[in-house]
């Protein structure tokens, strides 16, 4: 099964995904700058999120890339990470809404733990479909990133119990650990080329 | 006529369907846990809702990869199935919000219902079109699957009038028999390839 | 310039102005039948204009099969035609509310008039950059049924300051007339290829 | 990297961008002519962003055509690209809810410059991986209407503070210089092509 396809339908997901949080930006009555401040924290979280689900698209282009095909299976895995993918909008509101406080800062970590997991979950079922000695396979390797983020939710979470501005603070963190793209892949593939031209 | 833009085309719309379901789980006002309470027949409803598009985008990819032409009647036949497709949003979003209730309980299935109902018409313009010994129309068989939904959605539409819970749950049952993807079409074509390798 | 963007722009915008139609039926708040009542007239409007978007998408899709290349004149005639399209949920939905009183049909009336004057437009950008000898100048021909339309449009419009459902019943007609895929631009091809092939 | 995907995201994501802006056009209760008045401010700066989004596809488009390869650098001076355009909605709507006021004039303005300035950016990353004397270098060359159009909406934002509807003036300006698609990148491919046919 060719991969066309599934690229297609995550690129539209993905790209409504990203520009229907914009939605929430709602427009205000009055035409004075004061009307502006209270969109300020929406503002805020639709920043962090945009370059959240920009990551994944990033991110999963850059895997997508050292895909040869694919299965039933990973439509499935695919299908699971947009649909976490498809709830960061809602969170996102909510937590803008209510100025980061803690159970709306709870539940965006949450469901960005689930997108981590539904992401980590498509990667082994990639894997497990090219083998273990594939380019795919080596190019992620230990996924220390990856194993990092879910620490790294996992306390926000808790700690937003707490202080939900720490929390935040997390999440920018994450954010930023990922914003460099995943050169591992790059560079992986990269090298195979030059090993292919070799022989 | 290639099937190019069909795919293009109905990926698109069936992407949009899927995300805008979204839109229905308002922001709650309140920043407290309970506040997300009322919601939960609307996620509900809104996962059941999106596993069974999911479920159509996923057939129509395996069903699309056996066709190798398109003519103006499959583009209408496709047309009318998106259509269907498109109530799924307003009828998931109904029954969320009256917590399964009878009349929404009997809409949603007859959406279900007219879905497959589309599918299978969708099905029989691509056989008719291929021809009665083409990989597809060998591959698509005797569509007991289908066969078995349109009862299953049936009885649920009739059940409902007593109880929408049980309803509910045939809605969930049928969305589980299709879960596995259609490895009758999967399994057509590599056998036809096996055969075209031997040749 | 190729015109594979184009298509794919194109096919984005159709289905996303198909599908945000549909977010006009809003869901009733009562479990009852009876709330489904007032939803009656916005059903009936979206499921023409739903018709009328897929002709429009069809045509399109018939037309660029003909189309070898494109130039910046047509990207923006293309831009043009998608600016009407995009009026029509808004003129749907109006008409729907009022449930197809005067002036919501008149302006109905307009945006699809205006929307086949935007299609003929974009048709003979695409026929003097192909040359008036080409496959598409020659398969569009006298585009008697365009020029039908362009008529019934404009009575149904002027009809409408006295009886709006006459305006509505041609409406429906001229859905009727297209809704037979353009078989000139299909039929023209196939001669071509035959053609060719004898050479 | 291949650009495909790049081309087909940017595509999904500014196609929704230029639909859900009509959205902000609501469907008024009344079904008299008089309903429609409130709605012309809206609709104004609706053609006039709808326009503007144009011109960035279509620029994007013209300049995606000279381009050989991509990079994680560029995919995310993209994706900044694309974070400017989806403000683009929110900033339409509130400067025609508020007839052309003062502070809603400015943030538009804003949005517009940092559009350009985005762009500005992406195009340079461009030139910067494929090299000085690349196609894409040559055919950009000194930019003189991006230039151009970063002082003009510099003066725009700074006249709204005293008259807005100067600065609107100005945009529609703005526009107009760039609805000509850009020739110098048409040009240019079509020399190097001449070129390369003449070795």
């Amino acid at each position: 099964m060719t991969k066309s396809r599934l690229e297609a339908f995550s690129d539209g997901v993905i790209a409504i995904i990203i520009t229907i949080m914009v939605l929430e930006l709602r427009v205000p009555h009055g035409g004075e700058i004061a009307s502006l401040r209270p969109l300020f924290p929406v503002l805020i979280s639709y920043i962090l999120s945009f370059i959240y689900v920009a990551i994944y698209w990033n991110n999963h282009h850059h895997m997508m890339q050292a895909v040869r095909s694919v299965n039933g299976k990973i439509l499935w895995a695919n299908t699971h990470l947009l649909f976490w993918l498809s709830l960061v909008p809602f969170a996102t509101a909510w937590m803008g809404e209510n100025h980061f406080s803690k159970w709306p800062s709870i539940v965006y970590g949450i469901v960005l733990l689930m997108n981590a997991v539904a992401y980590t979950l498509l990667a082994r079922c990639l894997v497990s479909h090219h083998g273990k000695d594939s380019t795919l396979a080596l190019a992620l390797g230990s996924d220390g990133k990856g194993k990092l983020s879910l620490v790294l939710y996992g306390s926000a979470i808790l700690i937003a119990f707490f202080n939900a501005w720490v929390s935040f603070g997390i999440y920018i963190l994450v954010a930023i650990i990922w914003l460099v793209p995943d050169k591992r892949i790059e560079k992986r593939i990269e090298e195979e080329e030059e090993v292919e031209e070799h022989k």
